[in-house]
């Protein structure tokens, strides 16, 4: 009794959505409730709600189911009595990992490393991996500048104040999403539901490309619409340089997300990539929504052919864990300096190891790319279609 | 073979450890590692290392493991077959909840909930619960001034620009911790290492009573300690509003923990309150490390007979998924407004649901209650002989 298709029979949200909606809604706000789900009976593509409606899910938990509901080798990851005392006893995995702790980063984690980056350290979800990122460029950064810290500094920090706690920055792009707490929130620029009544760093924004489609056919304004930004991301950078807010890092998604997936070209992002180096900025790609395999490649920026590694890239979502690969000069020489409580999770990094390997043994790389540009071309076929209608 | 006391084998950190630390050292900072542990083979009160060391447990994961080690109870849960869906498909719980999640939060976080406070909204750890309680107090202090928010605030503020965002600040306590993510790191003053090098605002930061001990040899002399605290709150939001960077929420732990254990007086907390009523601040009490029962009480705070209720609490740690109850006024109005992709991990609130029960069916809060007036009576008589030692 596996739902094959979609099959909608009631409107939606139906009469057991409402229901719960509005016991729910006695507990919390409620305005993005879309439909209760039957987690039991959804499977691959197909979501399940609680009225029965098969639904197929683009959408998977805003991007963060890596291989569909209830894919059977999870269910053997539950199964396997050894992994057990993960899921109850829960570690501080900064202090006190369990023995197979290396080998589960080697091969969940490790395996998959960007080219170049072998340094990996994880986390509870997308926003405290950028935030956690965020301060590994500020330390890098002041540490390039001094070297050692100074008892003034150490001091003056506790309470807010310079030299401790030094006027930089991140520079992140318009359209751009990397979280909702308030380091993120200075680099995110999308919309005010976010943002408003929060205060915020005076942090730069770039512009980010805004390409015309088809490629094929707007290839020069294209060209000069990413060297605009290009210029745009040199121009803010000297200008916060100038004004003494020195630009520690640059944060960029590789595909704007929630800011309307925009896409940019590979040249764009090493020319990014090479403003840093040339400024002595810290590259940070956030792959939180695109890294995890559904672009063809576990990492989009892999695609860009980066003549150097990013300084540090960020994961949640599809990887099930949060956390960041970082460069051997981004990693903390101090113990507690890059902590938390938890430090992520095990019990995600149990189920990341076995998608790994999932996705390794039934080929979903290759599968992604074919399905990927059938979609594509098919979509660009619509669109000249559609033009011709018009 | 369940250990029954500590029994010590090798030096600490054991030969097993060490190789492990060497091998995660190539992976990442091991500098706060103490030792690895055999979770499988730890049991109640007793962690057992990977060299086979047994030790009493009074640090139990920086304080985040409610009922021990491989609780049965959490067993049971674990072997139930009906919960296996939710640990293998991670819900966004904002957007696409399970049917029975009005449940597990009635009967884990709202049968629990502090006096007065009926509205529950999970998180995934301290810190992004404590960030959106600052949020939701931005919010309800600039809803109280203006009403309905322009055009203008909702264009600004997506460039990080006024009025969209106010210079709005939250006051904090000298030696609080409240989380690494940056807005909780503007309120936390406790170590270099949790701080230096990044950039922060300018938030207030009020003193924490420093008391004496015994306290019945102290009364008046901390009475006064207590009235100089009171009195800089108090100076300090003065000060603050004064300079246009208005005060909108106040954040204490009930004991301060990483800033040495710090307590202060059910009346100290009670004129805090009073003080945030009169001045128009939201108070915001930072359970995070307090909430769960250690205590005697689930909340700290309850022991302090508030008048009102918090305007927020938040937890984490031993009541093992984040999250905040929160009153009337700051419950969000608008859909997404706080919110993330998971909003917190359903399986966390499968496991409290169980520690909620045994809780009551062991009847632990009174066997805290003895226990822990036998262990800090002793503490005083030790502390009286050893002052005639020396
Ligand atoms: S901030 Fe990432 S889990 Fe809380």
């Amino acid at each position: 009794n596996e739902p094959k298709k979609p099959d909608v029979k009631t409107a939606i949200p139906g009469p057991k959505t409402l229901a719960l909606t509005e016991k729910l809604g006695k507990i919390q706000n409620t305005g993005a409730i879309n439909f209760f789900v039957n987690y039991e009976k959804s499977i691959g593509n197909y979501i399940v709600d609680v009225d029965d409606n098969v639904l197929l899910d683009v959408f998977t938990q805003i991007s963060s189911i890596p291989l569909g509901y209830n894919h059977p080798r999870f269910h053997d990851v539950m199964k396997n009595s050894q992994n057990l005392s993960h899921f109850i006893n829960r570690p501080a995995l900064g202090i006190f990992p369990s023995a197979d702790w290396p080998d589960k980063l080697e091969r969940a984690l490790l395996s998959i490393a960007p080219k170049g980056l072998k340094h990996v350290t994880t986390m509870a979800c997308g926003a405290c991996s950028n935030e956690q990122a965020f301060k590994l460029m500020f330390t890098a950064y002041q540490r390039r500048k001094r070297g050692e810290p100074t008892e003034e500094e150490k001091e003056s920090c506790v309470y807010n104040k310079e030299p401790g706690c030094p006027d930089l920055v991140i520079l992140g792009f318009d359209g751009a999403f990397h979280g909702r707490s308030m380091g993120c929130l200075n680099v995110t620029h999308t919309k005010w539901i976010h943002k408003m009544d929060y205060p915020h760093m005076d942090w730069p924004c770039a512009a980010f490309p805004k390409l015309k489609y088809p490629l094929e056919e707007n290839v020069e304004e294209n060209k000069q619409e990413e060297a605009r930004c290009l210029e745009d991301v040199r121009r803010k950078i000297d200008e916060y340089n100038a004004r003494g807010k020195f630009v520690a890092g640059l944060i960029v998604e590789p595909i704007q997300g929630e800011g309307g997936d925009n896409s940019a070209s590979a040249d764009f992002f090493c020319q990014v990539q090479a403003i840093c180096k040339e400024k002595g900025v810290f590259f940070h790609v956030d792959e939180v929504q695109t890294g995890g395999g559904s672009t063809g490649t576990i990492w989009q920026h892999e695609q860009w052919n980066l003549p150097h590694p990013p300084d540090v890239v960020t994961f949640s979502k599809k990887m099930l864990t949060g956390g960041f690969y970082a460069t051997d000069e981004l990693l903390p020489r101090e113990a507690y300096r890059i902590f938390n409580t938890w430090m992520g999770d095990p019990t995600k990094v149990l189920l990341l190891e076995e998608m790994v390997k999932v996705i390794k043994d039934e080929n979903l790389l290759s599968q992604v790319k074919v399905t990927g540009e059938y979609l594509r071309s098919n979509l660009n076929e619509l669109q000249v279609n559609l033009d011709k209608l018009w």
